[in-house]
């Protein structure tokens, strides 16, 4: 992977507050110590042993005090404004009070805001950098993803993926990864997408591609279905088509793309695959980071520039 | 699969008592019950609403009282001398007092027997038909198994399989199954073997094949390590050459091949990939019966040849 | 492939004319007898026994007179003007004077026009309907082309691709497939690009992905090169840089990316990957009729509503 | 490949006639010359430069003069008693006169033999080491046929791999990779093998498994046909059964396993794969040296042995 990440810059001088997350954090805590920052944590688990060069503070306020950039974790802000951080005592909501914490000119460099934390960033003069969006980290964590889901297949059928027919509704990013590795395991796959484009990919990666629109008419011939559009296509008609007992899973980002409720009260083994990116924590912290790091240069690039300007 | 059964013969007019197991004897029953059987069961978890056309049998005696064959499970026999059946209420022990419930030139099918059943089949009159050793039906469940020995990695690594460095130790069915598997998820597996023939199949295969005297050497570059051999050869030197926190598996029979208490002891995560043939347990099942099928199609080819010759 | 077409048009009383080209005309023409069309053919080679349904004209001006649709092949039109036509007795210029022959309201259908056709369209009052940069139909043909230039590498090296250290410019759809069927070969690929989704989309692959500036670093240790980007990437000091004796492709259209003259000078074996869309002239010319046929109906739609609104 | 081959002992004193052939016995006399051997060489296609460190005798006889090894080439010795040597201006024949001038207790290593060769050895007391079916070296060079079956399929079919229906008579070796090299290039393959467990290995590589018996009834819906067992199998009515214009080739080493004459007359593309380990020479000499010189250090062993003994 050594590749992807091009030159890695000195973060020497550089003050990071890692706040909120899960063991991910861990590895980019390990790998901002590693480039010569100095780093501060708190609200992911710590490990036994501590990080070696790196600080566990005592709050998030003190993490961010003075600090130059803040990471926060990849799933998404709360309905109530806080933080992914199920290792934190409470809930750390990033408020403009809390913003104001950080160094003049620095960046959150983060998954995705939401409105609140908008408002906040701007009171407090702090930039906001997002990257669940970013295609690149996207399929970086992608095997991760995959593996997962190919997990909780394993661990939830009485068939193996092996010589099994199975689904996959959408060949984006994560369907068309997941596809592939169900073929590498011998499945036969079926592939469901509107897009011509999308079909006429899973013909060449050797699965069977359908319109969309076929999913209905194929479903009883297959025994697992997994979903990978955030739109609701997995519908009561197409889950009453499967064979009973089925395996359906949604791999999408919420809203989700199956009717779960319906999925089980028809007597399938329904399942979200949230959070796969939460397993393989190292391979995907170390992922992460390499998106983390080129936005922070280029923030510090920015920053310097301007204050060479007079800005 | 269909075409590795050949033609099913019907088995109208036998009687199949299904004796002890887990949820493949229930397939295995079904498919009994489909090539025209009488079938009755004692002893697996029977399902919720019943196995259509089969009988559940309040004991081992009354499931085996005049049946033509009896199947017992694959795993083998306790050291107490009883079937594996955890299921039942109480241990099941084929002495030859059960045995002689059956029919007259009755066969059981089997997994593996001991010293205990072979003398209580020899003084019940009853023939053994033993199957643990048939590569075809080692090679029918290996899928099964290889996909049960992938879960247990995804679920017990902080690192994706994809780009990790893996050994796997020896080549035979099983490791030749699972070093392909890995492969294909995006491995780097190299394949430790004394038999120069496995390490050109490993070869031929994209691994890395090594010599099983350079396992310790090549250990430190590895993130985790599978042994299918059944001698003692993932040893304490080996173990320690590992970087801490291996992933460890030693998926071969019983004695196995990973001293897995050393490399606990030294902070890794060792497995014994043991049972992994009962997930999956309809493909498990069904591939089973194919090789049950046969071995019954022939006793009763014999049985009739030799009745019909006054023997 | 059925799935990739959806349902099937008829396009009885619809007159075709295809004019020029290779095999791949022929399974077009049969594919457009199947679906009820009158063939009128020129300028490809005619199989002996002709193709059932269809009429060999004597020119293209007869093939051409009164048609509502004419197909003209995907390799594009040369300097002079012309259609690629091998098989034609003599060049065939699609000036406005030929296309005036179509009826009313025609169509051409081909891979990419020129300026001059262009003016010659609209002098005569036909539309043009292009399809060489059309993602679905490109990956379509992708597995032909992939699979012509694993022939070529198989035909033209000294090393197998197993075990082989190679080079892919480019990560896109031809270079995408063409690495991964690399890599299903056993080789060790090295993608470059210098899109850094591309190179995690390479990393997800199985690929060691590097940054287009690492070629002439990493060429040294490689064995073939393959180059799908339309840009001079594969320069002399890249070129020299590699080992002697190389093999080095360039898979891309024209103007193509590799210095193939340096590379001949500096002892390597240097080709260039043209035509592969030739081979293989049953499924390419199937999969082209895919896309044309939907850009058919299309036109046929678009008619027949002005005609109804009286435009 | 380097795990494979073990120490490499040094040849310092010894000399190794290479003797006939193509090139693949240019990178044997590399490797010759490399252990330390004094290398002499006739009859094989001789590069331009030379060999570094190897002389080009002017006739068999010198380079096998006072030779403590010669090496014979892989296809073996012709109806007519001699070796496979297209390069040599005329036939060379290993009699016993020719065959005395080895040193004494010289071995030589080669494919196969026949009985005038083992005569002649006799005679001149010559040991003969053989190892056309080393299963070891037979793996090592079969990506090698592989790859060039490959290429013969692609360039001899208006249909690709990809999608194809693809039929390979036996899994042993060589069908075993032939077969796994198709499914990964998207190809559906269905094997046809009398053994249950090459049927059961078949179906655990994702390909369908029949019985022998059943490939006149799959055949009608095949595309290629590979055959790999060395057994007249793919018979008159099988061919017949086949769709017309379907490509038919022989993998098997003579007599091989196809009626190649009924195939021709039948309007089918029939071909003889036969040479395969002559592409990627490189490869296979460096694969068939790593058997070679395990041989040759095992007789230089026993001949020590032999005299510190007095024998």
């Amino acid at each position: 992977m050594t590749g992807t990440a091009g030159t890695a810059p000195s973060l020497a001088g550089v003050v990071i507050a890692v706040v909120g997350g899960d063991a991910r954090e861990q590895e980019i805590t390990r790998q901002a110590v590693a480039a010569g920052a100095t780093v501060r944590c708190y609200g992911f688990p710590w490990p036994d042993g501590g990080i070696t060069g790196a600080t566990l503070s005592p709050s998030a306020a003190d993490a961010m005090q003075g600090a130059d950039c803040a990471l926060f974790p990849i799933p998404g802000i709360a309905a109530d404004g806080s933080l992914f951080a199920p290792a934190a005592a409470r809930p750390i909501v990033p408020d403009a009070g809390l913003l104001r914490r950080l160094a003049p000119g620095a960046v959150i460099i983060l998954g995705a805001s939401d409105a609140g934390l908008r408002a906040a960033a701007a009171e407090a003069g702090v930039t906001l950098s997002e990257y669940e969006d970013d295609t690149e980290l996207m399929l970086l964590r992608a095997p991760a993803i995959v593996e997962g889901v190919l997990a909780l297949a394993i661990g939830n059928t009485s068939v193996t993926v092996h010589a099994a027919d199975v689904g996959v509704v959408g060949f984006g990013n994560i369907g068309g990864l997941l596809a592939r590795a169900l073929v590498a395991l011998g499945a036969r796959v079926h592939v469901f997408a509107r897009n011509p484009a999308q079909r006429a990919a899973a013909y060449a990666a050797a699965c069977t591609p359908h319109d969309l629109a076929a999913l209905r008419e194929v479903a009883p011939g297959l025994q697992m279905l997994f979903s990978t559009v955030p739109a609701p296509v997995v519908t009561r008609p197409v889950l009453a088509a499967l064979p009973p007992g089925s395996l359906v899973v949604d791999v999408a980002a919420p809203p989700g793309g199956v009717d779960l409720a319906a999925a089980t009260a028809l007597g399938h083994r329904a399942l979200w695959a949230r959070g796969m990116g939460q397993r393989a924590p190292v391979t995907v912290g170390r992922s992460q980071w390499s998106g983390i790091v080129r936005r922070l240069a280029a923030h510090i690039k920015t920053q310097r520039e301007r204050s060479a300007h007079g800005r």
